[in-house]
């Protein structure tokens, strides 16, 4: 029988992360920001609705530092379902956006603002080296007079987005093919228009609103930049008086799959896991660039708040960035999409009962398929947005036959768990399922909806212990089932001397394939 | 004037980078590896030839630790030009190989040993799902039958090539397709097959002959493995008694790109960017691969030494990554291409004589061509190898008139230099340019076998000063050039109370563009 150690860290206080971070005028009350995530939920008229305010009301009420609300475009060229702010016609829905965000959490909000390129189904996309000198100059003009609306609506700040397939970013890239000041033949020229758009932004805001800037810190595709000129960006932003840059990575056109009938969407390559790192990367993939970039832009006098993201899945993970110095903020999408209320649950010390992102990209495929973005591993079907937390201490239990959970080892060197449903009055939200090799710790090794996982991940020679508990809409747990143990033999010779286990002293119990 | 200082390590040690290690029976007098890198050099008969004993014994004089003897072919299969070791016939030319390079300096020598799968110049490409249980237990057969002939050559070590494109990495690829007990469903049956292949190679070899594995970090393409599986499979190899692992990254088929007529080449992509990171990357862009390995395996109680490699050039990086920890080796490709000698040089202390690699990588796209490889950046042209430094202490001298260096700035951004040729006896060979920015340290920035360059990476509001010094085949350095000043002013508005200078005080001189 294994013992079973959980700690639960109730009563940890995350001093970095809740420290509050002045910027300009307005004081961030932590260090946790939202990042800009598209989320195809307003139409094609690109005004604030209802399905818009619900999601971002949603996240206000969770208590991030500074939320991004989503791409919003500073020109009228067609697209999909996207927010607009060509017009003064699109600021009364912003204000609403934003009184109804107000009342609901002491968030600051941003607004990000985006110009892109045209593209086509056929495959045809508009490159930066089609654009004249005279559409330059209207881009330009579009950000300015955007920028100046977002102050108009009531944001407490604007993002610039320079990252990832759009026009700014593609500017910045080493695949720019002009050749003309604007161009890709030095890197000042490929500074020079999101420099001027910069300079725009902020004639127009005025010197005491806050202006952040998104870009890729590495382009991740065949010939792209990395952190060796995205240093040199960060820190021309910083000279230019940018209030925070925030580090993305990829999501370029020029890796991207094509699929007949669509037009070329950015994530779909490798460029685009790099964006949102799937659960097969390792926590943090991305926080490199931000720490190269925060300590270049520092090491030249520049204090300017640098913002992470990418797989930051804990509080804990959170704090040892801020407090190794990789990172002044540390950015959330998908962790804050999967359980808005993430902030606020740390805050009070019960990040136990925070729903745990999986990172399982459904809501990533959602976009990649025109559908409207919600959480798809972790929310009950048919929930637009996160459900909201009630008040409710009891927690599911397991029925009188226990959980019953077993584990059972395939062929194709799979196991798999299944186990019974957990009972709660107010339903249960869903399974967490923990893992033990060779009698070490149990960690968290994913989540689920339904009674039933495959971990692919066990090896042979090794002893693995199992045991999942379920959780309900406030987020209790429910006891821990019983545990399932498994023992894995090689299907091949060992030599002699040699063993596959970590401390040699496996049982047989079952072979593995004939 | 600025004033120039530069300072010449003559007398550093490295005290990490020359300490002997013991590894099964032989000891590496350094921790300085050359990897296996493809030549061309070979005939379509897969014998040794005049042109590889040329390269490996000028490898030998260089001092490096274990020089790994190229990709030799395990199997029959038709390719181009590329060693074999499929039958005995084939070990008499590597007798004489070892033979001349033993007669030339201290290095331990390992033969790479590969199987690889079919191309076409269809595009077509036989993957793993293709072979059947037979046609896997012949590769473990063909693999274990090579290795034992390594050792009757005389080969100090045998490594196994699980990296990039070719069989056994693509079984243990996250893209592996099969769906048995060699399948992509489980990492477990990834690390099948190779696993067999480690455990039939050291039956045959015996517990005494040292076997390292070359396996990917990480894949580096969309939807592959990372450092969360490596480590596993790092941890495996070493259970399982390899004496080194050495980690590479990409190289892959899936983004590779197809030229017409010809068959896919796997470092095409942006994964093969990742295997040879050219100059645009930072200095040791991989080495958290090694770094993230080495901590997991040595957590797990196993000491199996860990190399790292890609982009790193000198000996004080190499250095540091000892110090630190990160790698117990050091891997070298393109920079001990560039300069064969450098570890003696680093070792007498004369490492202000290495020719330093530029990172081109022309030496790739020879390569990539299907031509000889050879270092097309700093060779003089028509040598197939790297010069053979005479005995010579005389440096070359810039004439009566000087070195005439000139900067000018172009329309696009870029400082373009220009001088003229220094003289020496017995030949130039190179030209190396250094840059200080704002008063700042000069840096050596590029080397170049002509007298002019272009900078790209020269930004406005900075004082950029350049000197050039030109080096002989003997690696002496001429006096440094005249300095080339030039002062670059922003096109844009900088918006009041902002400089994008470093310390504010920029005498206006000349202005960028109209």
């Amino acid at each position: 029988m294994t013992f079973v150690c959980l700690v639960e860290h109730k009563a940890v206080s995350y001093e970095h992360l809740f420290a509050p971070l002045p910027l300009k005028g307005m004081i961030l009350p932590n260090r946790i920001l939202v990042t800009a995530m598209v989320t195809r939920l307003s139409g094609e008229d690109g005004l604030v609705n209802q399905d818009i305010m619900d999601r971002y009301v949603r996240f206000a009420t969770g208590e991030a530092g500074l939320i991004v609300v989503e791409a919003t475009a500073v020109h009228r060229s067609k697209s999909g379902p996207l927010l607009r702010l060509c017009g003064d016609e699109f600021i009364p829905g912003h204000r609403e956006l934003l009184k109804r965000m107000r009342d609901a959490g002491p968030s600051k909000v941003a607004l990000q603002i985006i110009h892109f390129l045209k593209i086509a189904r056929s495959g045809w996309r508009q490159t930066v080296d089609m654009l004249s000198r005279d559409e330059i100059a209207q881009i330009v003009q579009a950000y300015g007079e955007a920028a100046a609306r977002v102050r108009e609506a009531g944001y407490d700040a604007v993002e610039l987005h320079m990252a990832h397939a759009y026009t700014l970013s593609s500017f910045l890239s080493a695949k720019n093919k002009r050749r003309d000041e604007y161009g890709g033949r030095s890197l000042e020229t490929r500074m020079r228009l999101p420099s001027e758009v910069l300079v725009r932004v902020r004639e127009m805001v005025g010197p005491d609103f806050p202006i952040g800037i998104r870009f890729d810190g590495e382009e991740c595709i065949k010939g792209g930049y990395g952190l060796t000129d995205s240093k040199y960006m960060a820190l021309r932003f910083a000279q230019l008086g940018a209030d925070y840059v925030s580090l993305s990575a990829g999501g370029k056109f020029e890796d991207a799959i094509k699929k007949e009938s669509e037009p070329l969407y950015p994530y779909t390559g490798y460029s685009g896991d790099r964006t949102m790192p799937p659960a097969s990367y390792p926590d943090g993939a991305n926080v490199y660039l931000a720490e190269g970039i925060k300590g270049f832009v520092n090491a030249h006098g520049y204090h300017t708040p640098v913002v992470t993201t990418g797989k930051i899945s804990t509080p804990k993970m959170a704090e040892e960035i801020l407090r190794r110095g990789q990172a002044d903020l540390v950015g959330f999408a998908r962790a804050l999409l999967a359980d808005p209320d993430w902030p606020k649950k740390a805050r009070l010390g019960r990040e136990d009962t925070i729903v745990r992102c999986i990172y399982g990209n459904i809501c990533k495929n959602l976009d990649e398929n025109f559908q409207r973005v919600r959480c798809g591993s972790l929310w009950p079907r048919d929930y637009l947005h996160a459900p909201l937390a009630p008040d409710d201490v009891a927690p599911p239990v397991w029925g009188s036959d226990g959980a019953g959970l077993a584990a059972k080892l395939n062929e194709n060197g799979q196991v798999r768990l299944t186990w019974r449903a957990a009972l709660d009055p107010l339903g249960v939200y869903g399974y967490e399922i923990f893992r033990a090799v060779n009698d070490g710790p149990f960690v968290h090794l994913t989540s689920s909806l339904t009674t039933s996982h495959v971990d692919e991940y066990a090896l042979t020679g090794n002893r693995y212990a199992y045991f999942v508990r379920a959780y309900d809409f406030a987020g209790n747990r429910s006891k821990i089932s019983n545990t399932a143990n498994i023992i894995i033999l090689p299907g091949f010779a060992v030599p002699e001397g040699r063993s596959l286990t970590l401390d040699g002293d496996v049982e047989a119990e079952r072979g593995f394939s004939a």
